[in-house]
């Protein structure tokens, strides 16, 4: 029973459905694999390596794409971090449940030694807060149609979720699940990127009161499945309850046979607009009633391997 | 610094803002915690014993509150369940990240052994469905003000996040973060409460396909911090990845003094609206910004332990 939990399940939790606009009800409909099968290889697209963040853990390895089209001056910083090799030694200091992971200097801590708080070296201290951006219509846009809860308009771009204000021209990359945003200190200058956090639960009250530094696009289980904290917020108590973070890399200052051969579906591509299309409408004989809607922070946008060059 | 994120993020992070409907808003709002300060007795119910299960994992405990005003008959077929030790020695069979955890008997699994699946007893093997329930005018419900993507109408009902459909005439408790769900097979009727679900991620698209056996009250991190399964949807590839589940046992069977006195924040309470208020226009110094919306998966319903009797 449990194995056809699992089939009928398959296509059900993992979005598996699709629905061609005009699909006989009654059919099943193809499964996400199915269409991304017949993706073609323009949909696909490789990440820039200068926006690339490798973080390796002990358990394995972190993707991060940063979004400088959105949070320049953020990138910029992270990226000089990371190549002063910033992170290496640091830690996971913070899993608070159903809301962030959060990795960092421990020292940079009331409980930390502040002697050892380590130098940002050449990266600021602090930063424009670029919560937001305004709307720039020569980035691509794909526009959700189900509407949202927190902001006016909500859609894709570059292949990340987003928000836009169409009263105050705005738009921000949503608090969506894998979502990596800067923490701060109070004043709204203090995110320098020198601590990051991935969302893990409900987080959309962050958005635009925060800054954006990108996506996970591999490894969010290594971020999301472990213990929570047991001090407030999730901090641990112990310096050895956290996980160690070995290093973090940009993709561009690795040889090219080393980096991640990762490839983004397009999100202004036909072939993500079908699998939309599929959270909404998708059916089968386990799901017989589509939910005919979708929010963003429910929409996963494909990551591959790439096939190796012939 | 990190402290001050701390308490900055306390506020924010925990949704222990708060804005009274007329607080001038240069002036930071009281938290969560102030707000349950004041709260009356007479605001807190102890829910009924009949109704709240203990899972005790090697990790802690699980505590669980079924909700039989939705799915009666589900409720009823789990008690005889647990009251003839139904779930002792099984296991968490699946975490599947974003989605849900899984647990029940991992024989009843293609890889299982058939021949050591656990008789469901006095238990039905089939129930119901009940999906949804006509809507009841009886029944306690407070409207959330700021709509949802999936459902026409949204709020809580006796501590459950609840959708509705005054077109059909039916509501549902809805797939948020702790939900507790009834695994089943393909066909409607084949869900028996011998296999259940928590949510731990995005899962509202599960709403109206399967019955809701409740919501976690206490012992989430327990269920959503698990290291998730490297099989399809999440399943362990090895018994010694499972977490085997020592007991669940129903307080009404248990002496008095063992029961968990635990209660629950009425959600048709004044202290209940107060913090919704809060988590939709709070602010403070680290959040100038408040959403001022909320959507139903991002309202916890606080939960303490009761003073104990003079």
């Amino acid at each position: 029973m449990l194995r056809r939990h699992l089939i009928a399940a398959l296509a059900l939790a993992s979005s598996l459905l699709a629905l061609p606009a005009l699909a006989e009800q009654d059919k099943p409909t193809p499964t996400a694999k199915e269409i991304l099968a017949k993706s073609t290889p323009a949909e696909w697209r490789t990440p820039d390596p200068q926006n690339l963040l490798l973080m390796q853990l002990p358990t394995g390895r972190v993707v991060i794409e940063l979004a400088p089209d959105f949070t320049p001056r953020h990138a910029a910083n992270i990226r000089t971090l990371v190549r002063s090799h910033y992170f290496d030694g640091l830690a996971i200091i913070r899993v608070q449940d159903n809301f962030v992971t959060q990795w960092g200097d421990p020292n940079d801590d009331e409980n930390g030694d502040k002697n050892r708080i380590r130098s940002l070296g050449k990266a600021s201290k602090t930063l424009p807060p670029e919560f937001t951006r305004a709307i720039d219509p020569k980035l691509p846009w794909t526009a959700l149609p189900d509407g949202d809860v927190y902001a006016p308009e909500v859609g894709f771009s570059e292949g990340f979720p987003v928000g836009r204000d169409p009263a105050s021209g705005q738009e921000w990359v949503a608090h969506c699940y894998g979502t990596v945003g800067v923490a701060r200190d109070v004043a709204p200058e203090t995110g320098s990127g020198s601590s990051l956090y991935a969302v893990i639960g409900q987080a959309r009250r962050l958005d635009h009161n925060l800054a954006v530094a990108g996506r996970v696009l591999e490894g969010m289980p290594l971020l999301s499945g472990l213990p929570r904290g047991p001090e407030p917020m999730g901090f641990y108590a112990k310096p050895q309850q956290r996980v160690t973070i070995a290093s973090v890399r940009l993709a561009a200052d690795m040889p090219a046979k080393d980096r991640p051969a990762i490839q983004v579906l397009r999100t202004d591509s036909a072939s993500f607009a079908a699998l939309v299309e599929a959270k909404r409408n998708g059916h089968n004989a386990f799901y017989p009633k589509p939910a005919g809607k979708v929010d963003l922070c429910s929409i996963d946008v494909p990551v591959r391997e790439a096939k190796p060059a012939p």
